[in-house]
């Protein structure tokens, strides 16, 4: 497991619970013998046997795995158009869903190359690269960790590979209209694109293929960045977040 | 974390906890009021109505992180020349260190393949393919995942760069004399490079730097397999697996 429970933590529920036991046996001793200093007196004896008795238990269970389930990660996977909002969307969610202390991992093409080297915009070569990413997912997910990952993943055939690699698949099709895309071009990769200087690129001089079963579609042209991400950690919630 | 409590064993653990503290109550009553009956009576009022607040207090706990310790990881790392034995004795290891139940991730040049493609047996190319495997260890390791990696890291300086990027790194070095390696060329690398059909092989056509300072040093020359395991794991134990 990813957290372990520190001594600081066993004594403090020792102290909590026999907190709530202590006040039950205070009033149901009150309300058999209707006499309250032997009702307080078997709450001072109580308190002082037990605190110690529960910590010694806590710290025995610690030891015994039964019972504990391995979390199911989940795999958040964002695609769409260059420039279409992806990172932005997928970065605030990844915010967002910080506060649920699940174990988590932020994946994103322009950082994965640290990883994962780039070995070009083929076809082959990006359905090579997919497969590669699906392994990280999937070794992640062994070790329960979920993932938020955002590649413009432009092919039905690498996005199926992914699916069938892991588990808890959940896309969202983050859908702008390429005019745009084109209008945000602060990177000035469309112009570019444009100008037949890149090859290659999703949208302008290759295909783009829409999701068909994307579990979330985001449509950008009527939807706030706020609002998207709250909608998908709802989703998350609804479906794969269970404290 | 990794793991989480079912309700089944919240209730496993009122049911354990309250056999202990009822026994407690009970033996106190009796020592105050050298009476059974008052003894057992207490006991049975105590156990109907701590059971089902004990259950409570635990799903509450459940939900607070505070005195929740995230698990330091470690990092195995074999080197050695090819054949030396890493990977049997990393296997080995890695297979003993399960009962311990920590997130732990195996790691082997052989595998690592599907996730990061090997680029070349040039220094240069060497260097970046540890820089990316290092990446992966600590991508690993921010979510409180150990790794047991096995690679011939024949260069110094690759082996300085993982031990910068990671923590808690044990460099376990597998000695072998290279002609025991040749004899055991059940592969029969060692015979294409000594025929100058592989290039860039370590040991025969390039270097393997011995490690200077390396945590855990195997002779296998001296050591069967199982010993050198049981070595490893009682190093880990005493420095690096706190229960």
């Amino acid at each position: 497991m990813m957290y372990k429970e520190t001594n600081t933590r066993s004594i403090a529920k020792g102290f909590s619970w026999r907190f709530f036991a202590t006040s039950v046996t205070v009033i149901i001793v009150y309300l058999f013998f209707g006499r309250l200093d032997l009702a307080i007196a078997a709450g001072v004896i109580e308190t002082i046997s037990k605190v110690l008795l529960y910590y010694a238990h806590e710290r025995i269970w610690q030891r015994i795995l039964w019972g504990k389930k391995k979390i199911e990660p989940f795999n958040l996977w964002f695609t769409g158009l260059p420039l279409s909002g992806k990172s932005t969307i997928a970065d605030l969610v990844f915010e967002k869903l910080k506060k649920y202390h699940i174990p988590i991992e932020r994946i994103d093409s322009k950082d994965i190359r640290d990883l994962i080297p780039d070995i070009g915009y083929s076809r082959d070569d990006r359905n090579r690269h997919m497969h590669r990413i699906g392994h990280l997912i999937k070794t992640l997910q062994n070790n329960s960790i979920s993932t938020v990952a955002s590649f413009v993943s432009p092919y039905r055939e690498s996005r199926k590979a992914i699916r069938k690699m892991v588990k808890n698949n959940v896309v969202v099709y983050v859908k702008a209209n390429i005019e745009t895309c084109k209008a945000r071009d602060y990177k000035g990769v469309y112009a570019k694109a444009l100008r037949g200087e890149l090859q290659n690129f999703s949208g302008v001089n290759d295909v783009y293929e829409e999701p068909i079963r994307a579990e979330i579609t985001i449509d950008t042209d009527t939807m706030e960045t706020e609002e998207a991400a709250e909608l998908i950690v709802r989703y998350l919630k609804k479906n794969y977040i269970k404290i």
